[in-house]
């Protein structure tokens, strides 16, 4: 028998989810919440989606837009083992209270604070920490991205310090009302406070960071500098490690890809989960050099869809159902047309 | 046994093209041809589509990418009934002179002059126009927007005259060599060159158009006013008109699509080619208004994709694999993706 | 004896309103008023502006920041002969109220209603409509730019229908929280308010308008279709005509001049009022043609400044400073910088 | 008697530079030269700047747009005491020969290698090293913006290691050809090569950089973190040893300024020598801060005009014209109207 999920939040990240545990052979989708009518309700009601309506909302909305209402937020919780939380930033802290009455376990996203849940987590970090857990939270895209090339590092070559510049997209594709149009927008204070995300993983990792908000819609770019501990011989060494992760994408030069438009294209191209999502952090095999012990890459993430895979992962780690962290992950990326990484 | 068709070129359209021939039942994908590896390449070898090498090309490169070369793309031209060029603007012209010598009849793109082709092609329009000749040419991105939408007004209500302001993207989202950033660019000289392009569809048409350019790589926006010579009683009925017209999407306004951004995120949550795509005219209810005998209304147009289902509906009509424009595109729309319209 | 101007407001138009006050032979700034201290009252400051505070605001944040207060709006408004209100949009409704309980005249910007004021003002079109009035709103900067080019064609051509497509630019550079950062956005409905407003001016045009909004934020372009009633022998007379209209620019073809950004280049290169604003309506000779009786052309609007000359002819006609348009004109556009037209 | 100045070329940096020597009281622009006429000959014809047209070049298109030329570059050089070379990136070194030739001293630009002079020059940092020689390079933007807070930090606390990652404007505001719209670009390889050009100031500085390219025009901006061999005891000290350092400019939070684009708003409220530049490097007091001994800050940087002044001091250095940086620093910002440090 499956296990039951409820999505609550169907926007950026809610949709995805939902779409993610629709795919994953040992999971129920058992519906999403909503607010209000939009053309997300339309698709989702296209592709058979229950559609809840949130407890304080008004239904009348949906009503006269033709689209049928299979119950409440409260009918949702009831019917599902676990909730993933996918309520705009902040609104996860007040959501807490009702899972908690309702009894059931739930995913917070990054967007909360730490103190929503027991764990903060990451699929390749921490897995274990989540199980059995009633509370966990997806650390946010950044800190994903980052999270993952550290547990990379750190055990194969130590990490003694790390600088990340993160250069932001200011909104998704369909955030209409964001902006700047033309300029950058330093994020106060510096450093940011992504590093003190990042130390809710990695307690014990010395890292600064620093951002700024750029005018584009696609991905964030990581600008990275890490002082290993024991360097290898060559980055070519660096390479195979990350090509031999899941999760981590590496272009080669001759596939002529400049930047994040083109990682973009191709993941239209490839579309792996129906969506032209691109799960893997990506790395350029021309943008990553080792200068004696400090190691400099950049990193792209696609903010819309990098956690997706990690909330599928937390559901297995805090329901049990998946012995380790390599079963989960080759399962919900197989799932979702990640590609396993090289051997 | 299944037509065999060659794509030559795999840009933005011809990869569409590709995957689109590839989905039809009545027709095979003998092969796309390239010049140079690249991620597109690779995507399409992981896709099992064959890739042949452009004759003047070097296929070192392709070799030491791994990428498996099929032949030449004088190899392609002989192993298909038919070639859809899909080269960059203006190069069509040249290859026009190889498919003649191989005998092959050849569809090209709205890049092309007229001149090119015995036909210029759009489905709705035009489709018995294009029975057994052997060069068709399916009119550009912008004229396959009007002429769709002139094909409905035209024989529903008369069209006196057409004025219309394309407010066009300035380059694919992956072309990041393109500008402006910052800026609004008139396109010189007013009128613009589309109104003739579309009375290459509708010759006894009276259309003015201009355009400019502006700092997005999404979709372009029509402005339009057409005064109709009987015009309808109500707006409601030209709508619902648009509705039961095949290829054409009205978003009502409690969907709450504000713009190009959203018809796209729109076209990402239901991928119905398995690419982000939206290939029809896209409307709004609240952006359409009848004042006396003058019809004003948005449409907007994705650049990439619109023309896609008619070079389909081109292969068909040159091949007598359709008995009418009806059924070619019924049965391409079905294969796509593309929602039936209304009845 | 010069006259006393308060400008109530200091954002993108009240800062270049003030700015002009103080250059005009005639006219004496008594002062501006802001609601908080920003690096705009910095520079206030620093160019020896006294800086009142809004009626109800703090002033501590002034004297923390070091910025003296000279006191507070209604001590400006006493002052003052006449009171040219900048307020953020709607607001300007609020303070009329305070401007009439102080017996001032007061001029209101385009973002207002046309009944806050007794008339709606441009200075070629209708500047001894504004004499001795005491509510006068100068129309708004899409509307400036119509009525201007209205004025001309209608005199010499007459107009029979005029059809106008509005790109906007979808926020000043200065506003950093504007969007869309890539995509167009229709604005609902269609035809758009501004046909209405250039009727404010001459109420028995015929004049359809739509707009769209862009990711840009230097200039807007209008997209015009004027069907003339006596329509000149060549494009080259309406040329002409426009060239000896003061506030036209018309751009020669081998100037290289693309689009916006090289007109706001222009600007910058010339700063006619210490400013690179550019407040005439731009032209290019290229983007101009003539079709039976229909003139299509272009116009760039630098939506920042074009109305700050119309504010000081509205402050001349309503005080009876000047004997006439042309008079109140030149006298301006002197003390701008604006070149003077061709003879 | 004044030392009189020739300025070959009269793009973005050329029509800064002669206006900025026609600014200078012991300095005479006796012409530019350009290769073909524009938009920005027309303004300088305007400004009474005698235009020569380069050797190569036709003059007829002057002629025909009524641009008097004065002669040609040649005969510009003969009558020149010193040229500033304001070519396009990497036609300096070809007019290096001819400098030589007509025996005339030279300044280069940043965009050609070191090579092409005997010393790269900042003038915080070497003004003295460019005294008597015959060929100058004024280092680039982004080096000029680097070298001048590397020369405050080093001398007041001593540098130990330096990491920068330079977010770049993609092009300048009225290179409308200059993408991309929506995407950031990762500059290959990292650490970029603009560590090895601040080499060319400071051999012995221990600094990485790396550097994506993203879509604005306005601004660079950097982001630091140097490690200081001798820190002070808080960051305010920090702040007020760059106040008292000319052409640096600290925002205070209260003005409220969030980016770039409202530091160019500052630039164009301001518009110190005319134009709307901001030619000191920029920070904020709440974008600082002292981390241990590491210090994280961000800077902007005005890439059209922040080596304007540099220019300036170096044609003084090499001519003689001042006994040192102090007095020719303080004579150029005061013609120029930046501000005068804090004392």
């Amino acid at each position: 028998m499956r296990a039951r999920i409820a999505v609550n939040g169907y926007g950026t990240i809610g949709k995805r989810v939902a779409d993610a545990v629709a795919r994953q052979p040992d999971l129920e989708l058992v519906g999403v919440a909503k607010t209000r009518p939009s053309f997300e309700a339309q698709t989702a009601q296209a592709r058979g989606i229950p559609i809840f309506v949130a407890d304080g909302a008004n239904v009348d909305p949906f009503r006269s837009a033709g689209i049928p209402v299979a119950g409440r937020t409260s009918d949702l919780l009831n019917a599902a083992d676990l909730v993933v939380d996918c309520a705009p930033e902040k609104i996860g802290k007040e959501n807490a209270v009702k899972y908690k009455e309702a009894g059931k376990p739930a995913i917070f996203q990054g967007g909360e604070k730490a103190e929503v849940a027991e764990v903060s987590f990451n699929a390749l970090a921490n897995f274990d920490a989540a199980r059995g857990r009633q509370r966990v939270r997806v650390v946010s895209c950044n800190t994903t991205g980052l999270a993952r090339a550290a547990s990379v590092l750190r055990s194969a070559y130590g990490v003694e310090e790390w600088e990340a510049t993160m250069v932001r997209r200011a909104g998704d594709p369909a955030e209409t009302d964001r902006g700047p149009i033309d300029g950058i927008l330093p994020t106060f204070p510096i450093p940011s406070h992504h590093g003190a995300d990042v130390r809710s993983i990695f307690p014990d990792l010395t890292i600064a960071t620093a951002a700024v908000v750029v005018p584009t819609t696609l991905m964030h770019v990581h600008v990275n500098r890490v002082r290993l501990a024991r360097p290898p011989a060559t980055v070519a060494e660096v390479l195979d490690r990350f090509r031999a992760t899941p999760r981590f994408h590496i272009f080669r030069a001759w596939e002529h890809v400049d930047g994040t438009p083109q990682v973009m294209e191709y993941g239209r191209d490839r579309s792996p989960s129906g969506r032209p999502d691109v799960m893997e952090n990506v790395l350029w095999e021309q943008g990553i050099r080792l200068e004696g012990r400090d190691l400099h890459f950049f990193q792209a993430i696609h903010q819309e869809s990098i956690v997706v895979p990690e909330n599928i992962d937390a559901i297995r780690a805090m329901l049990g159902l998946a012995p380790d962290a390599a079963t989960s992950i080759a399962r919900t990326d197989e799932a979702l047309g990640i590609p396993r990484p090289a051997k």
